[in-house]
C-alpha cells in the first residue's frame, strides 16, 4: 500500500499539534507528511528577525513545525530540543530561539527558502517537509469592529499577524500584504498529489485563514483531488472571542466560497450543543466526527495523542 | 589491528588544518581522533559572547574544531558550512557564526559543556571528538618587550588572547588567568589513553603553549605513555615575529622543561636553514621530519593533504 498523501496547513503551537498527531497516526498508517506553513509573524523574535535583519521568512512557525516533525531518537530529539531552545537574558541574543538563528543563516547561506528547510529538516530527522505559504514573508491586517475599547462601535485596522491575534472585537475581514505573494511550486505540487488536506487548529485568522488568502494555494486547494479535513479549536482565543464553533466553519467558507470539505473534527465535550456544528459542517458537505480531542488536565489544547487516534480511522478510510 | 588514538592541541585556523590533516591521514590509517582545544579566545564573535552572556566557554576555537571533523557527506558538510556562516549586516547578530551562537544554546541548555560538544559533533557527524582545554573560559596574558611602539625597550603587559596574538614585539612570558583552570576529566582520560600527541601548528602562544600552562594537563602530557609530535609553523605571525623555527622548539621547553618529543615534523621549503632545527629538535629527543607541508600557491599554510600524506608513516610506524 502507497503511503497516504497529507498536506497540514497552520502554523504555531495549533500546527504542532496537528504534526505531533500525524507523527502518532503515522505509527498505524503510512503517511507521508507536508507542513504549510504561515509566514505572517511579525512578534517576538521572528519579528525582531524580520525588522532588523530584513529576514526572508519570519522562522519561527518554520521552527516550530520542524521541531514537531523531528525524529524520536534521542539525538534527534535533543536536535529539536535545541531548536526550540531560547535565550534568556537580556543582552541582544535574549529572546531569540536558537533554531530561529539557524534557519535565519540558513536562508541566507543558501538563498532559497525550501533549500535552507530541507537541510533543516534533514538536521532533526523530520518526519515530513516544512514548506513556507509564500516565498517571502506577508504582513497580515484586519478590520476589527471594537478593536479600540474607547470607540466599541467602530471598525479599526489592525496591521500585523501579531497585533491581529492579540486583538479584542469582531474580526470584520482579514487580509494579505502583498494580496498575491509568490508560493513555492513545492508547495503547490503537494496540494496536487496530496490524498488529504488538513486545516487547523490554531488562531483562526492568522494561522489557519492566511493560505485561504493567497491565490495560488487557494486554486490548488479547491482543484486538488485530495479529501479535506478541518480540526477545530478547542476554544476561541482573542481574535476569535464572540466566534461559535459554527461561526469558524462559516469564516472558512467565507473566505474561499469554493472551499467543501470531507470531514470536521471536534472534541467530543469542547464543542458544546453539536446540532449548529453539525448543520454548519453541512454547509461544508463534511460530516462531523466528535472524539476526545483535548489533554487530560482540562485546559484547552490538543493531545497530540489523542487527535492522532481520531486521525487514524479518517485518514486511512477508503474513498 | 586497533585504531591509532591521536589527541591533536591547539586553536583556531592552525588546530583546523591539523585535524583535516588528520582526516586524510584516516583513509589510509585507521585513527581515533581527539582535538583538546583553547578556550581563550576573547576576540570577535567568541569575544563577544563572553563579555556580554558570560559565555561558559568562548565557542568560536571549538567551532572550528568541529567544522574540520566534521563527514564528508554532503548534508553533514553543509551542516558544518552553516557552523562556519558568520552574519553580515550591522545588526546585533552581525560578526557572529551560527556555530558559536548553535554551542552557546548547547552549553547553556544543557550545562556540561562536554555534552554540548558531544551533540554538535553527531549533529555534523564529526569523525572524532572536540573538547576542551578546560571546563570554562581562561584568559591569556602575556610580557612583551617592545608591544608598545613608543616604549620599545620596555616589557609590557598584554592582557587577552586576542591582544597577544596581535602584539608586536618579542613575548617574554605568557601566563593563564586562572593559573590552574579546571579541566574536562575526558580530556585527560584521552592523553593518557592515547598513542599519539600531537602540538602545532598554530599561534604559537595563544594556541599551542596554554595545553601546556595547565597544570593537570601538562602533568597527563608529560605522564602519558604517548608518542609526541611537534608540527612546525611555515612562517612566523606577529606575536612570533623575531621567533626563529629553531626558538618554537625552545619555547615548548621553556614552558614545559620535562616535555620530550619523538618527532618534529616541518615543511621542507619553508623551514628554511635545516640544521639549527635539527638541534632544536635534538633537544626534545625528537628526529626531524622534513616533507612538502605547504598549500601550493607560496603562501604559507598547510595543505591539510599533504600534512596528511606527511603524517601517516609517522603515525603509522611501529614503536
Amino acid at each position: 500500500m502507497t503511503a497516504v498523501r497529507v498536506v497540514a496547513f497552520g502554523g504555531g503551537h495549533g500546527l504542532g499539534a496537528s504534526l505531533r498527531a500525524l507523527r502518532h497516526a503515522a505509527k498505524q498508517i503510512d503517511l507521508d507528511i507536508t507542513a504549510i506553513v504561515t509566514v505572517g509573524d511579525d512578534g517576538g523574535s521572528s519579528g525582531r528577525l524580520r525588522a532588523e535583519r530584513d529576514a526572508l521568512l519570519p522562522p519561527g512557525d518554520l521552527r516550530q513545525a520542524l521541531a514537531a516533525l523531528a525524529a524520536d531518537d534521542p539525538s534527534r530529539q535533543r536536535t529539536a530540543q535545541l531548536l526550540q531552545y531560547r535565550f534568556g537574558g537580556s543582552d541582544s541574543l535574549a529572546g531569540h530561539a536558537v533554531g530561529n538563528l539557524l534557519l535565519l543563516g540558513l536562508m541566507e547561506m543558501l538563498g532559497d527558502p525550501v533549500d535552507a528547510l530541507d537541510h533543516a529538516a534533514a538536521m532533526v530527522g523530520a518526519r515530513g517537509r516544512v514548506l513556507p505559504m509564500a516565498r517571502h514573508a506577508v504582513g497580515i491586517e484586519a478590520d476589527v469592529l471594537g478593536a479600540d475599547p474607547a470607540r466599541p462601535g467602530e471598525v479599526v485596522t489592525v496591521q500585523g499577524q501579531h497585533a491581529v491575534a492579540v486583538a479584542l472585537g469582531h474580526v470584520e475581514a482579514v487580509r494579505l500584504e502583498p494580496a498575491d505573494p509568490p508560493v513555492c511550486e513545492q508547495a503547490i505540487e503537494a496540494i496536487r498529489a496530496a490524498d488529504w488536506l488538513i486545516f487547523g487548529p490554531g488562531s483562526w485568522y492568522t494561522s489557519v485563514l492566511p493560505h485561504l488568502l493567497v491565490p495560488r494555494l487557494a486554486e490548488a486547494i479547491i482543484t486538488s483531488p485530495a479529501r479535506r479535513l478541518v480540526t477545530l479549536n478547542l476554544a476561541a482565543d482573542n481574535e476569535t472571542l464572540g466566534l461559535s464553533v459554527a461561526d469558524h466553519l462559516a469564516a472558512l467558507r467565507w473566505y474561499l466560497p469554493a472551499l467543501r470539505a470531507d470531514t470536521v473534527l471536534a472534541d467530543a465535550k469542547w464543542v458544546g450543543e453539536p446540532e449548529p456544528v453539525h448543520r454548519a459542517a453541512e454547509t461544508l458537505g463534511a460530516r462531523l466526527v466528535l472524539a476526545p480531542l483535548a489533554v487530560a488536565d482540562g485546559s484547552p489544547r490538543h493531545d497530540p495523542e489523542s487527535l492522532g487516534v481520531a486521525l487514524v480511522p479518517v485518514l486511512g478510510a477508503a474513498r
